[in-house]
């Protein structure tokens, strides 16, 4: 549930559309018109993909994500590896270690038992990647067309160490903004499994836990004043929600965004904006210009972050937030994609 | 995920049926053969409703619920409070204080923003009548007949208070099992609302937020042994399941077990046994002997306990654990059910 609300109103007798999924501008209005005003959330409590709560003494971040990729298994991962990291990457952008996980699962009549064995199997495998454990859960089982072979709901819950406050009232002019790695390719590793395009060389998600990253920072006494894994909606979504929730204005350096010429090409065949296209083993990273580069070293000694780097800073602060992206023609502003790129990525 | 594991395997090229949604047998033999092995999980571990960690010294209760109710509003009720509810229930029965809520929502494509608006009022209704926030949250939307208007996960902290430890293994010989109403109503509203059976006078669901009658208890100073909301199965299977994790045999007097006239006929309708049939506001509390008055008059005093009683006791200890039922007739044993006699009633 991240993203600013929006103030204009959903129409009384309308109905949900795909879009209403994708992360965008169309669901940040569904939040901010449906959802907001019905939990009656206080104005000033952000409805962020990971919330912070005490508990006894202790700071706890605590999230949830809903999984309904199609299909199930694709190259570089599948449901329940997606529903392990996609949860435990959410705690790791509070800086938290993850305690525990729930797993909820929405089977749909008549899928193979010998399917979800495989599925189960890989989030075991994913949970013990991630150092944490799946504790409690739920089944429901639905009737033949009321699903679509399995819907898988994490939640999760971490600790966040003292004196670490991360999120974008956090950010500052002035701040480095980090990239772990080349953006697009789940998206498209998705797309591609889903349509039978056979691209070559084939593309593999980048499906992975971002712990690692977050505590080797904490570790090397990174200041961390914002993070954000960048999923539905990919990198500039994610950098446009920042820059709101920040009011800041954020200018990149087009050419230091990685683009594998795979991803690169099949966006070209697909008419997709890569910056656009959903991630699921990447991260931004705003940290004080000063610890940038101590930044950059200890990602690229980690094996997912081994292509990190400076993509732009923090221009000024003030007024609702943009970001600009150089480039070698002038400078472009970002905008919150409307519906959904590309349905069902996660 | 509660229930025994069972030693029988599920066949390697079966599929997902109705019944391994049920909460009964069948449930069981895909947690102990599916869904245990796969995670990984240490065998000493129970796969409970509600797992209980430590976070930074503080000990915590964690949950989580998948909803996929039809029809998604019923007498007595809605998706969205069952949903509230439901996991305020789980964390109640671990004796813990409701602190936090997420809630992920899969919606089908084309459903009523109206629809969607009303269940999340109620959602936030009963969250402040349950004195919990809900924090967190993500939205899908999948296509037209990939879904049922809206599936609802929840998931929920609590923090337990120190010296209070509930569970099955905490039962002793000789603890009073307290009935806290009558049973089968929730089932039976959900379904004649289903099937459009207008039972006369209109049977209401039970749904309410059971944490007051628990919080009652600890503040009353009762010595709580094992707490169990009667969900899925029906009071049947829960007593069932905490005598299979006790290794204890509980002996309940038939006629002390409430059934209301308009449930009792609804059931010899339906062909329905009302032990067997869904509360959602309704729990069995284990307690000393010696401090049963005191938790029967406790329980009373409060709006959803009114009806509240003593049904049985915990007769021996050894062995793999059984239900025991006296009627006039003579004595029955009590079974999980195999399969689910009401679908998606919850």
């Amino acid at each position: 549930m991240s993203g600013p609300s929006c103030p204009l109103p959903l129409s009384e007798d309308g109905v949900i559309e795909r879009g209403h999924g994708g992360g965008g501008a169309m669901t940040a209005r569904l939040i901010g018109d449906v959802f907001r005003p019905g939990f009656a959330t206080p104005p000033a409590t952000p409805l962020h993909d990971g919330a912070t709560l005490i508990a006894g003494g202790a700071r706890l971040a605590f999230t949830t994500d809903c999984f309904v990729v199609m299909p199930l298994e694709f190259p570089g991962g599948d449901i329940g590896t997606l529903a392990i990291f996609g949860t435990v990457n959410d705690l790791a952008m509070c800086g938290a270690t993850p305690l525990a996980l729930s797993a909820g699962f929405i089977i749909e009549e008549g899928f193979e038992i010998a399917r979800l064995r495989r599925i189960a199997a890989a989030m075991g495998r994913a949970a013990a990647a991630a150092g944490v454990e799946i504790v409690t859960g739920d089944t429901k089982v639905v009737e033949r067309g009321k699903g679509d072979g399995v819907y898988i709901t994490t939640a999760g819950i971490g600790l966040i160490p003292s004196g670490v406050t991360i999120g974008p009232d956090q950010v500052r002019p002035g701040d480095a903004v980090l990239l772990s790695g080349d953006v697009g390719r789940h998206g498209i590793a998705v797309m591609a499994a889903r349509e039978g395009l056979g691209f070559e060389p084939p593309i593999a998600s980048d499906l992975a836990s971002l712990a690692p990253l977050v505590a080797a920072l904490i570790a090397g006494g990174v200041r961390l004043h914002c993070l954000r894994d960048l999923t539905r909606g990919g990198l500039a979504t994610a950098l446009v929600e920042i820059a709101a929730g920040a009011g800041m204005e954020i200018t990149l350096r087009s050419d230091a965004v990685a683009v594998s010429e795979a991803v690169r090409g099949a966006c070209e065949i697909l008419g997709l904006d890569p910056w656009y296209v959903a991630n699921e083993g990447r991260l931004v990273a705003f940290v004080p210009m000063e610890d940038a580069a101590r930044a950059e070293a200890i990602l690229r000694s980690e094996p997912s972050g081994s292509a990190a780097t400076v993509i732009g800073r923090v221009t000024a602060a003030g007024g609702r937030g943009r970001v600009l992206a150089e480039t070698i023609g002038g400078m472009r502003v970002l905008d919150l994609p409307s519906g959904e790129q590309l349905p069902r990525i996660c």
